[in-house]
């Protein structure tokens, strides 16, 4: 594979998805560091070079950029075990990403961010008026999952997917846009799993 | 494959995504009409039966249900033309789609549906307020797009593929939620391009 490199910001999900399906598959990645608090992935040389979107996490393929977390670990992983086999359950896999990206982080990480790393007393006036909105999409995401992982060991299938990484990397730290996961006891118990796989590494592991 | 099923409301871009894909495939779809405005997809029925998250697009294959509008295309494309062969073409395929569902259809989509189906004067304080946001987010998207595509004839490659279809179904009716398309002149001529393929099927297009 082209050499790898992750544009990021460490304490994003999206970012750290990246990082622990390269981790689960044994690939090096070089590390590149902006703070989206100082406006560092929206400078004109990050929009012509990185990504036009203004956003990280990007990962860079040789000399050719790839936006989009979830684009990122399915390009990592294709032809890999974390990608399923069977022609269903693999767009049953990118069913729960896609439902990650518009059900889930819209609400359980974009709480995480303003209330942890803004601070709510410096959020706009129209983000204070989504705040209800957000916890109660949040909450039904949360616990939509955790019935989905009644019963299961995984998302999909019989095996740890994309699925999995994609929901686990803004799951396991919701309590930083104060979500309570002792209400969710199916998604503790798969927290406990993904933590302990094989090569498995924590988001906050020193780069 | 097994027959196919499309549980949808015609008017919803999402739903029209899946149509059109089987259409550019060849593939037959019945389909079942839930009128959203109605909260048909909120009952408990649909709710055990169809999809759990009470949102439609869903795509019955068989007896399996798969939620998700882009994970539905994605199974229906898989070893057609319209996935690209090269690994990162198929990586950077699945960046736009999420670009469209993150990025693209809570602003462009969400205002057609709250202007043209639920009437601003029906909106509650919250969404209003998110108006001047997604219109400025919704524009971005297609500014983005837009330049994208100055110079290509297709999102991704050389070839249409279902990057294309994901952003054509809400991009050609953003009008409805008062978007400009006229200030887009490289989507309007990859819109017509779109609507030139063999097989082209109508948003429209009657059931």
């Amino acid at each position: 594979m082209e050499a790898l490199v992750l544009h990021e910001y460490a304490d994003s999900g999206n970012c750290y998805k990246i990082r622990l399906a390269a981790a689960l598959l044994g690939l090096g990645l070089e590390r590149r560091q902006y703070d989206i608090l100082k406006g560092e992935t929206r400078t004109l040389e990050f929009l012509a070079q990185v990504n036009a979107n203004g956003r990280i996490p990007v990962l860079q393929v040789g000399g050719r950029m790839l936006p989009e977390s979830n684009a990122a670990i399915w390009y990592l992983a294709e032809g890999s075990d974390l990608i399923p086999g069977d022609r269903f359950l693999r767009a049953d896999m990118l069913r729960w990403m896609f439902f990650e990206q518009y059900s889930h982080e819209p609400n359980v990480a974009t709480l995480r961010f303003w209330l942890l790393f803004v601070g709510e007393e410096n959020l706009t006036v129209a983000q204070r008026g989504q705040i209800a909105g957000k916890r109660a999409a949040g909450e039904a995401a949360l616990r939509l999952t955790d019935e989905h992982l009644q019963g299961r060991t995984w998302m999909v299938g019989d095996a740890v997917s994309l699925a999995d990484i994609a929901l686990f990397a803004y799951t396991h730290v919701a309590d930083g846009g104060g979500f309570v996961l002792g209400d969710y006891p199916s998604i503790q118990q798969w927290i406990e799993r993904i933590e302990a796989l094989p090569r498995f590494e924590a988001m906050n592991a020193p780069r």
